[in-house]
């Protein structure tokens, strides 16, 4: 028995952005996040507080985030890499933080010059930060395994090492963990066997969203066997923004409008509105005109008689 | 429980090549071909059976087909629209023969000009003919249901219709059925429940092979819902080729080389050399030198620590 409805979290602004050479003027990025949410986007990714000197696309996070939370009925996430970065993130008053640790040790140190343990000590300063603060100030805080599915520094991970930092990262305080196949190294069938085996030790709930890109043309597939193992969460971003500039049409993370096309054709809710959705392509390439937008469902259009899922009647 | 290994039908030379506007050249075919069947491919569609006239890329079937046959090992399959083509392929020697029936007649009378009940009345010729034949000369002769998941004229096609053709194909002496994603309208959901639907009719020995595209992005996932459902053969095409001019980045169908990555990296075993079948895009790349090639792996390349599937070990 699969969901009837999904969450597509928009990663566009920090994942897209980050990975592009050109940066999006502020006000750019406020118009965009603005039209997503208009399209029924519930969760958007709106940055990254990292330092402006290694990610200057990542400058305004603050203010972004400022704008995005006066949106009503968005949920609004960032990525932090530590607790510097997470006081930023509640202060502009975010509503979902997630911290990395990629699995592969040599990954974390060249990406984040941290440690496995220096990233866990990470995790539970700011689990503590956040256990502080009122109740109703309190942000969902996700750790996020990265390079789950293999790094192209070390190759495959031991199994073992990811179990343990997925149940290090919930010792931690974290409210939840995250799989992220940061390389598209991922298969339909390895990720059904990673998300049992990470769920067997944190628990089901404790795992509910994955991270994919579409590097090797799996992106979709992927997402698929995840849904079919009861994850409801799926990253994404508009156009794959952000796909690798040294390997042209090698698209970085799943595409969000094949994404909501495929939910949708399945008869699975998403909330967004399709064609809204594509039209916001334009702010981006507006905004960026040198970035490839990829994604195939805006280039072949939608199919005669599409009607997506139906949209649940809400008792009044 | 799923297969351990599956069957991958190339069907670049036909399915790909009269979707180009240029023409490959004969030997450039031939090469193509042998290469392919070096890289371990063990099945494909060389071309079509059909008027010059109407579709001058594939005038020289005959040849391929001839060529194609001496190569040990290889099964050499062919489209034919009628029990014309089907006696031109008998003649030549291929060893499979699909004859399509667009589920949509609209789409049937526009491209090959029959309705329904002409489609089954060449099928039934198609299939005395072959029974006239000595056992070991006979052809395997599949219809496949195209358009079975929509159709750009009609829209979705009625389930009846797609069901009743599917049993009529079977009792007009078709070997077996294939269904076949013409449009890109499918996703793994309706993939799943047509599969089931079908082979509730027909028999699950009888639909074993589906033909998808990837219009929309979705055709791995598609391919790996089918795969869930026991279906075992897979038809694509190098490089995607055949991808639909009026929409640039849509590929046609899915893509080969994609999808031996993804099976191989789930331990599903293809036969198939994957370095080896990448480098037969040199080939089609030179031969029709304007044609875009798609793929995500050949761009991305293999990943760290790649092994494939393992190759059984044969008892000697």
């Amino acid at each position: 028995m699969t969901a009837s409805s999904v969450l597509i979290s928009e990663v566009g602004p920090r994942d897209g952005l980050q990975n592009c050479d050109a940066v999006m003027a502020t006000e750019d990025k406020k118009q965009w996040v603005t039209a997503l949410a208009a399209a029924g986007v519930r969760e958007i990714e709106v940055g990254s507080f990292v330092s402006p000197k290694l990610l200057p696309q990542m400058a305004d996070t603050g203010e972004i985030v400022r704008h995005a939370v006066a949106i009503a009925g968005l949920d609004v996430a960032v990525l932090v890499p530590n607790l510097k970065g997470a006081e930023r993130a509640i202060e502009a008053g975010a509503h979902k933080i997630t911290l990395p640790l990629s699995v592969s040790e040599t990954h974390s140190l060249r990406n984040i010059r941290r440690t496995h343990d220096q990233v866990i000590d990470e995790a539970k300063a700011i689990a503590s930060l956040i256990a502080s603060l009122p109740q109703n100030e309190r942000p969902h805080f996700e750790g996020s395994l990265s390079t789950a599915f293999g790094c192209t520094l070390e190759g495959p991970i031991d199994e073992a090492v990811i179990l343990r930092n997925a149940e290090r990262l919930m010792g931690a305080g974290c409210d939840e963990v995250g799989l992220s196949d940061t390389t598209g190294y991922g298969d339909p069938g390895a990720m059904k066997h990673l998300i049992r085996a990470v769920r067997h030790v944190v628990g089901a709930d404790n795992l509910t969203g994955v991270h994919l890109h579409n590097t090797r043309g799996l992106g979709l597939a992927n997402v698929f066997a995840a849904f079919e193992e009861g994850i409801t969460t799926f990253d994404s971003s508009l156009g794959g923004l952000g796909g690798c500039p040294t390997a042209p049409g090698a698209s970085g993370n799943v595409v969000t409008e094949d994404l909501v096309f495929m939910f949708e054709s399945m008869g699975v809710e998403t909330g967004i509105d399709l064609e809204a959705l594509m039209a916001t392509r334009e702010i981006v390439q507006n905004a960026l005109p040198d970035e490839e937008l990829y994604g195939f469902t805006p280039r072949a259009g939608l199919p005669l008689g599409y009607k997506g899922a139906p949209v649940p009647v809400v008792a009044e």
